[in-house]
């Protein structure tokens, strides 16, 4: 069955999309940890990172690095963190979160719920600068 | 100044190696999250992960997936989790943290303190694997 990553680069289940490539895609998560906080996930449905193959991994890396800097700009923030945890969708994923301090980069804190039309800003502010 | 980082790469202060090639080097963080908790380093003295040449972060990315291949063999343990945060220390540094369960890779937990000689056994069980 398709992973729900899949399902939402398919178009059949909505997001706030920021960007896509060939192999990639990147949109908002739906419970941030901040506001911009977004993911990184490659088309190929692999579960573990580090089991792409290494075209693909340098591939989503690539993408991950030009998501990153546009984020940087378009959202205020010291910079962008990182991190892979990726137990509770069997699709690898990267959380690119914008920080001001390491603090912001806590999985255990309660996530922000944004309205739509403000997912949406976001969104379109980031894709802007991709 | 030179970083604790570069000082580290050149031998000017001691760490538990596991990997080095010729633009990256990896050993594990004195204050681990978990057991095999390694980092992972540019040799370029370069701040921000995303501020690295597209090449030096090519580079690194493909030698930090070496390192968790061969982290997830000699450390057992669900997964390989990866972090970014980089505020402490001005130099970029990926974390490599085995884990079990989400809730590991949480840097707001008492880090582990484990003896010397044991720091040492892991981190040649981890370089035998990579």
């Amino acid at each position: 069955m398709a992973t729900i990553f899949t399902r939402i680069i398919n178009g059949e289940i909505p997001c706030y999309k920021v960007a896509e490539d060939e192999k990639n895609f990147a949109f908002l998560d739906i419970n941030p940890l901040a506001e911009g906080h977004v993911l990184v996930v490659p088309k190929a449905e692999e579960d573990y990172i580090f089991n792409l193959s290494e075209d693909d991994y340098v591939s989503l890396q690539k993408f991950a690095r030009k998501v990153a800097k546009g984020l940087k700009e378009a959202v205020p923030c010291k910079r962008v963190g990182v991190a892979v945890l990726g137990m509770e969708v069997p699709h690898a994923h990267i959380h690119l979160v914008p920080l001001q301090t390491e603090a912001d980069l806590d999985f255990r804190k309660p996530k922000l719920s944004l309205p739509a039309e403000k997912m949406q800003q976001i969104a379109n502010r980031i894709a802007e600068k991709i």
